[in-house]
C-alpha cells in the first residue's frame, strides 16, 4: 500500500489516483502529457498523485482497474475514453462500477448541436454518444470541445472524468474541477515545497555539497531530479515530519550555499531566468542555431512578452545559409568548417548584429548520428556568446542520443549567457550618473 | 482483469506491465517520455502493454505494486529509481519481493569507477550505491551512464530493469533487452499493425467516411487516434478475430478510398512526408515564423539529412526583425499589421528569396493570451505560402490554449504545402525532356 499523503496545509489528507485512458497512450503514440500537467497541478495545491495507471480502451480492464482504485482513494480522476468513436468507453465502465445507468442527457445532446452548428461542421451520429452520462453525474462544459466532463460524488468520494484532448482537459481541470476541489477541502490553496533549480553541477556532486545542511535538518523530505544540464531540489513539507518553517530554512541555506549554481526559486525555466536578467537590465537577444534547428529560440516562444527581449533567431542548417544570412565569410566557414569555435563566435556576432540585439547567442552541434559534422564527433558542441564585452566560444562534449545532446546543449547555453547577464549586471555602477546613449548598431551590408 | 493480447506473429501471446517510477512523474516535473518510448517499440513487435503503473519512490509502495504485477504478467519493465541519490529505492523492493538478497558487484564498481575517469569527474560516495543488485540479476552495461540495467529471470518470467535517464535507457533497450525478448520469442520481429495517418479530416468525419468498409471486415481491430490537425487510423491483427491477410487489404481499401488525405502509410510524420516530396523533385525549403518562435523550423531538426532540402528559417518576434531579415516593408507592417494575409505572404516570399529556397513557408499567427496581437482574437493563424507558382495565404482560427494553437497551425502548414508539393509533381511532365536549368535567384538587397 501506498505511504500516506499528509500535507500540512490540507485538514485532511487524501488519496488521489488518477487513471488515463488510450490505447495510444500504451502503444506509445502520444505522450502521457495529462499525468505531468495534472501532477504538476495537484503537487501545487499539497497533493501528490498516489499512482497514475494507463490503460488501453477496454471497457472490462478500465472496470477492474476503476474498482481497485475506487476502493483505495478518496478522489479518482479518469482522462480520455469520452470520444465519439467506438473504441472509447469509459462512460460504460463507470456506470458498472459505481452501479448506475447511463441516462442520455439534452442539456448536452444541445450545447453538442451548438458547437457543430457555431463551427460550421455538420455533425455525424456518432456524436450524440457523448450526451450519455451516469445518472447523477454533473456535466462540466466543454468550451473546446464536444464531450462535456463529468463530477460524480458517491460514498463521500469524488469521481472526475476528463475529456482526453489536453486543450479542452487543461481549461475544464483549471475552471470547472480545481474550484471544486478547493471548496470540498480535497486540495490546498498554497504551495506545499520550495524548489531550487541548479544548472551546470551533476545530481551526485549536489547532494554532496548539501548533505551537511540536509543532516542539520532530518525531517525535511529532500528529493532530487536531473534533467539535462540541471538538477532540482526540492524541500518538502508534505511528507516529512519537519513543518514548513524548517522547509524553508534549510531552502534558505541551501541557496546561500549553492550561490549562483541556483538559477531559480519556484519553477522558472532557465529560459525564464535569462529573460528576467536581460528585461531587469533593459538588454535584448538574438540567436543563430545549426543543429538545433530551432529549438533554442522555441525555448522562448512560451514566455509572456518575450517580444520585449527576444529580438529573433536565425535557423541556418546550411553553409550558405551562414553565409547570406548572418554574414559569416565563406572562407571562414571552408578553413575552420560549420562545427568550430570560429563559425560559433561569428554565428553569435552576426546574428546580434544583424538583429541589432545586444547578445547573440549561438549553438552549433553535431548532434549525432546521420548529421552532416565533417571531422567532429557526434556530441560535439559549441556554444558562442557576443556580449557588449566581446565574443567567446565554448567546447562541450556530451554523451548520448541526439535529442539528449541538444537538450543539454540548448541548457548549457542558456546558463552560461545567465552567468555573464549576472556578472554584467553586478559590474554595472550602483547609481550610473547617466545613462549612455546606446551606439546606433546597423546592419552590416556586403 | 485485461484482456488477453494475442498477436499473430508471436508463438506464445505474454502479459507485458510497465512499471515507471519516480516521484517527478508524479509530480508532473518529468514528461513520461519511457511509456510512449516502451510502448511504441513493443507495439511495433505485436505486443500491447497491457499497463503502464507511475509509482513514487518509496521501497513499500513498489513492492506493493511490483508483486501484483509480477504475479499477472509475463514480463515486468520498471524504469527509473536505479540512481546514486538516496530517494532511490528500487533495488531494495525488487530483492524483496522476488526473494533474493542484493549483494555489491565488483564488475559493475570498476565499471562505474572508469566512467567517472574517463569524464574526468570525481566519484562521490553515493554513486557506489548502484553497484548492489539482486543476487543471481545480470547486469546490462550502459555506456552513457553509471547505473547498470538489470535482467532477472525467475519462475518462467522475466523482470527487466531499465535507468531512468532517456539518453541511457534508450540504447539499452536496443542493444540489450530487445535482444534477449527476441531471442526468449516475447516479442516478434515484424510489425503487427498497418497505419494510416491523415490529416485535414476530423476523428468522426473519418470514421463516418470509413464505416462502410469497416463494416466488411469485422474482425479487424480498427483504432482512431486524433492528434492536432491529424488523425491516425490503425488495422491490427493482433487483438481482432481476423488476421493479418484481411487487416492489410481493409487499409488498402481505406488508403485508396481517403487519397490525398493520407500523408503517412506507417509511421512517417508530416514533416517527413513533405521532406519526402520534397527531395523526390529536387526542391528546398526555408521557413519564417513568429508567434511559434522556432517551433516551425524544429519539425525538420530530427530528419536525418534534413539539410540536403531545409535551407533554414528565420525566428522574427519584433516587426524590426521581420524588415531586417525578410526584407518586408515598413509600409506594409505598419498598414497591415504584423498578424496579417500580406504579412504572410511576404515573409514567405522573403525567406523563400533570402535563404534562395525553392518554397517559402510562413506562420504568423496570435496564439493565445499574452501574445501581442493588435486586433486579432487568440487562435487567429496565417499561414503564408511561397512556391515557384506564386505566393498565397490561409486564415485559420483554433480553440484552445497557445499550445495547442501553435501545434494545429504547424500540421496545418505543413499539410497545405504537402498537397501544394503532390499537385506540382503530378502536374509536371512525365518524361520531361531537358531539364530546365534552374533560374539563378539572388538575395534582394536593398
Amino acid at each position: 500500500m501506498a505511504k500516506k499523503i499528509a500535507p500540512a496545509a490540507l485538514a485532511a489528507p487524501k488519496r488521489f489516483e488518477l487513471l488515463t485512458l488510450g490505447d495510444e497512450l500504451l502503444l506509445g503514440r502520444t505522450a502521457n502529457a495529462h499525468l505531468a500537467f495534472l501532477g504538476a497541478q495537484l503537487a501545487r495545491r499539497g497533493v501528490q498523485l498516489a499512482a497514475n495507471v494507463v490503460l488501453p480502451d477496454d471497457a472490462e480492464t478500465i472496470a477492474a482497474q476503476l474498482a481497485r482504485s475506487w476502493a483505495r482513494s478518496a478522489v479518482v480522476i479518469t482522462t480520455g475514453g469520452l470520444g465519439p468513436t467506438s473504441d472509447d468507453c469509459t462512460r460504460e465502465a463507470v456506470a458498472e462500477v459505481l452501479g448506475r445507468k447511463l441516462v442520455f442527457d439534452r442539456e448536452v445532446e444541445k450545447a453538442i448541436s451548438a458547437r457543430f452548428a457555431t463551427l460550421g461542421r455538420k455533425m455525424t451520429h456518432n456524436n450524440l454518444k457523448q450526451a450519455w452520462r451516469p445518472e447523477g453525474a454533473e456535466a462540466l462544459p466543454n468550451p473546446f470541445g464536444t464531450a462535456p466532463g463529468l463530477w460524480i460524488e458517491q460514498d463521500g468520494k469524488v469521481l472526475v472524468m476528463l475529456p482526453g484532448p489536453p486543450n479542452e482537459l487543461e481549461p475544464m481541470w483549471a475552471n470547472e474541477v480545481l474550484p471544486r476541489l478547493v471548496r470540498r477541502k480535497l486540495v490546498g490553496r498554497s504551495e506545499s515545497y520550495v524548489q531550487l533549480r541548479t544548472a551546470g553541477v551533476g545530481e551526485s556532486a549536489l547532494e554532496t555539497r548539501l548533505q551537511p545542511l540536509i543532516a542539520k535538518y532530518p525531517g525535511v523530505d529532500v528529493a532530487f531530479c536531473a534533467h539535462a544540464w540541471a538538477v532540482d531540489v526540492r524541500f518538502g513539507w508534505h511528507r516529512g515530519k519537519a513543518g514548513e518553517a524548517q522547509a524553508r530554512k534549510l531552502a534558505g541555506e541551501a541557496q546561500a550555499l549553492l550561490g549562483d549554481e541556483v538559477f531559480a526559486v519556484g519553477d522558472d525555466s532557465l529560459a525564464e531566468a535569462v529573460a528576467d536578467l536581460l528585461r531587469q537590465d533593459d538588454k535584448t537577444l538574438a540567436v543563430a542555431e545549426s543543429g538545433s534547428g530551432g529549438l533554442l529560440a522555441s525555448v522562448f516562444t512560451d514566455l509572456p512578452g518575450a517580444s520585449k527581449f527576444f529580438q529573433g533567431g536565425v535557423v541556418c542548417y546550411r553553409n550558405s545559409g551562414k553565409v547570406i544570412m548572418l554574414d559569416i565569410p565563406e572562407a571562414l566557414l571552408s578553413q575552420h568548417g560549420a562545427i568550430s569555435a570560429e563559425t560559433a563566435v561569428a554565428m553569435a556576432t552576426g546574428v546580434c548584429e544583424n538583429f541589432v540585439a545586444d547578445y547573440g547567442l549561438s549553438l552549433t552541434c553535431c548532434a549525432g548520428p546521420g548529421a552532416c559534422c565533417g571531422d567532429k564527433a557526434a556530441g560535439t558542441v559549441f556554444v558562442g556568446l557576443h556580449s557588449p564585452d566581446g565574443g567567446w566560444c565554448k567546447r562541450l562534449e556530451y554523451p548520448g542520443t541526439a535529442a539528449a545532446v541538444r537538450a543539454r546543449a540548448i541548457n548549457a547555453a542558456l546558463d552560461w549567457l545567465r552567468r555573464e547577464l549576472l556578472r554584467a549586471h553586478r559590474a554595472k555602477p550602483v547609481a550610473a550618473p547617466v545613462k549612455p546613449v546606446k551606439a546606433a548598431k546597423g546592419r552590416k551590408r556586403k
